[in-house]
């Protein structure tokens, strides 16, 4: 069997491999059960064990509070777009929005259609290689919540997650977390609500989870679809209907994972030197220019880049792929160079990169 | 290791032991690919390997003309409850349901969230245990489409899917065949569209394949959330978003597994045989009573039946489970025993529940 490559892919992407071996290992029969996780009910009381697990790891990982529910539902983000909106938007029928990439625009366009939506900072004139300046003069004190993307996976930039955007008093702030959830220490306390597709940081695709204060449930309008209503899961602990049980299990594993490295501050300092070299190496060359204009906007988990001609990027990819560094063209909206290093890809993977990319320069100057 | 149980879940569900080995195998390092399936990218070759060929796998097993989309979505079957009427609602805004059971009663509450909904024949009045009795001159000639649940899980009932109900001319019919697809020969041209969760008969839990026609897609109000608009996910073939890529997967394995099987032709026969056996075990005991009242009636999938008491039951299903018969007990509404015997339960599980049954009526005569 070939050898596993080093995955550079922005979601489905790398999982730790510890993770996988333990996967594989209870594949045909958990522990003593006799058959695989995807053939328990998941209303037995095995699988209860591994849901319940699932959200205590999740809980003490991020520190969210008592009054903050953890659901785990299905559908992506981007049915998340809409569940927003359809959830939140109960009073002024409102809401504000940070244009911060395409995941902020669909997620904006999809709440268009259930309320007012406002535009309140966008990157756009600049293709998004800037983090708007937000004038907090300008948020509405009646939306019904602020919303924003906290790392923008297409673009490569990310909030300053110590120094979050601060929306009108009594007005929630709403974070599409997708793409860099666990990698660094949050204040779950800052947002209303945050949620996140499993498939960056947490596991395999087809989980979505959805981390909301207990006071922002229950105000949906009585004709939405029921699956759509926080409440519905809230009330059933996300067993309503037949939750992604084997993807909440591989979740479960991966939060098992993450403690052993030190949570997510111990994760954070392997990230923030991961990101730091490869930077370093980018800045410190004459073949690579990083697409984002301010170091402080950088993302520590999409580092995009690109070399000075279009055949030189292709070339980068191709070469990259033969070395086994797999996935690093950038997404067709984007263009360019994406090196996506989520807490699974380590700093063996990153040097890898690094080492390719000085001998890349070399061999095509 | 403990051995393999008997399965007898009625979802998540048994799977075949050489899909699950297949998985096993590949889980950390798929063919040369140097990754996990969990880790490709959704749009990458080697991905788009594995849901073509669950696409055509599952087209060649149905026999689905290319007049039909078939779509990888997430949600399960309660996600369609409301995605069916918002998007086959579409000149009458009416529909009609039959009531057989829970998930019947169910989709037809969500439905009238979006429209007039009427029950043109019922079950209830004998508790679900008898097929409702279809008069055509009840049906409405001018409602969107006909609603029907092929097979009832819970109450163990099941229409004869060649003599299947018939809806006025134009008005298209549509399924949840959750709990037996695949499990028997069916016309899909019958259908307008027909969906059903995984769990069952396909893979694991977050997964909902729904077969439409082309002439039903594209009437949705443009209001709806993006992600519940069949157009959507057929204009981008199942990728508008990322779909849950592991789960399709594994259905690609199930369905190469079946064909093995000799298709549904085959798997039908053995099928058959599972049930007949099962039932004239119930049949020609003093111990045992079906619960399903007419012989036509019942499921070849979900075979329910009590003992003559609620000691009995319970003692039956703590005896068996002691065994290695696990998950016997009948859904929490409606009681007693249910043995859910769906393609990966094999001819095997069916006999040593057959002996057991026998012993557990000689021990408490």
């Amino acid at each position: 069997m070939a050898e596993r490559v080093f995955n550079f892919a922005a979601g489905p992407a790398a999982m730790p491999l510890p993770v996988l071996e333990q996967a594989q290992k209870e594949l045909v029969n958990k522990g003593g059960s006799g058959m695989s996780v995807m053939e328990m009910s998941h209303r037995s009381p095995e699988y209860e064990t591994i849901i319940q697990s699932a959200e205590s790891g999740l809980r003490a990982l991020l520190a969210v509070p008592e009054n903050y529910k953890v659901l785990f539902l299905q559908g992506g983000a981007t049915l998340q777009f809409s569940t927003v909106p359809l959830n939140l938007m109960r009073n002024s029928f409102s809401a504000d929005y940070l244009d911060t990439g395409s995941f902020a625009n669909k997620a904006l366009a999809e709440a268009k259609k259930f309320g007012a939506v406002r535009t309140v900072a966008s990157g756009k004139a600049e293709n998004y290689s800037v983090l708007p300046k937000l004038n907090p003069a300008d948020l509405d004190e009646k939306a019904d919540y602020l919303y924003m993307v906290t790392n923008n996976t297409i673009y490569g930039t990310k909030w300053d997650m110590q120094n979050l955007p601060i929306p009108p008093a009594g007005v929630p702030l709403v974070a599409d977390a997708s793409s860099n959830i666990l990698s660094e220490e949050i204040d779950i306390t800052k947002f209303g609500l945050i949620y996140f597709g499993a498939q960056k940081n947490v596991g395999p695709s087809g989980l979505t989870v959805v981390v909301v204060r207990d006071d922002l449930i229950g105000h949906a309008k009585a004709d939405i679809p029921i699956y759509l209503d926080y409440k519905t899961q809230a009330d059933n602990d996300s067993m309503y209907n037949t939750p992604p049980t084997f993807a909440i299990y591989m979740a479960d594993l991966v939060f098992q994972w993450l403690k052993e490295q030190g949570g997510v501050a111990g994760i954070q300092q392997v990230n923030e030197e991961k990101a730091k070299r490869l930077y370093e190496c980018i800045d410190n060359s004459s073949m690579y220019t990083g697409t984002v204009k301010h170091a402080a906007d950088r993302s520590i988990m999409n580092i995009t880049f690109v070399c000075p001609t279009e055949e030189l990027n292709a070339a980068f990819v191709k070469e990259a792929t033969a070395k086994g560094l797999t996935n690093l063209k950038g997404h067709r909206s984007a263009g360019g160079i994406r090196a996506s290093i989520y807490n699974a890809v380590g700093l063996d993977a990153v040097d890898a990169l690094i080492g390719f990319m000085k001998q890349f320069e070399l061999d095509h100057k």
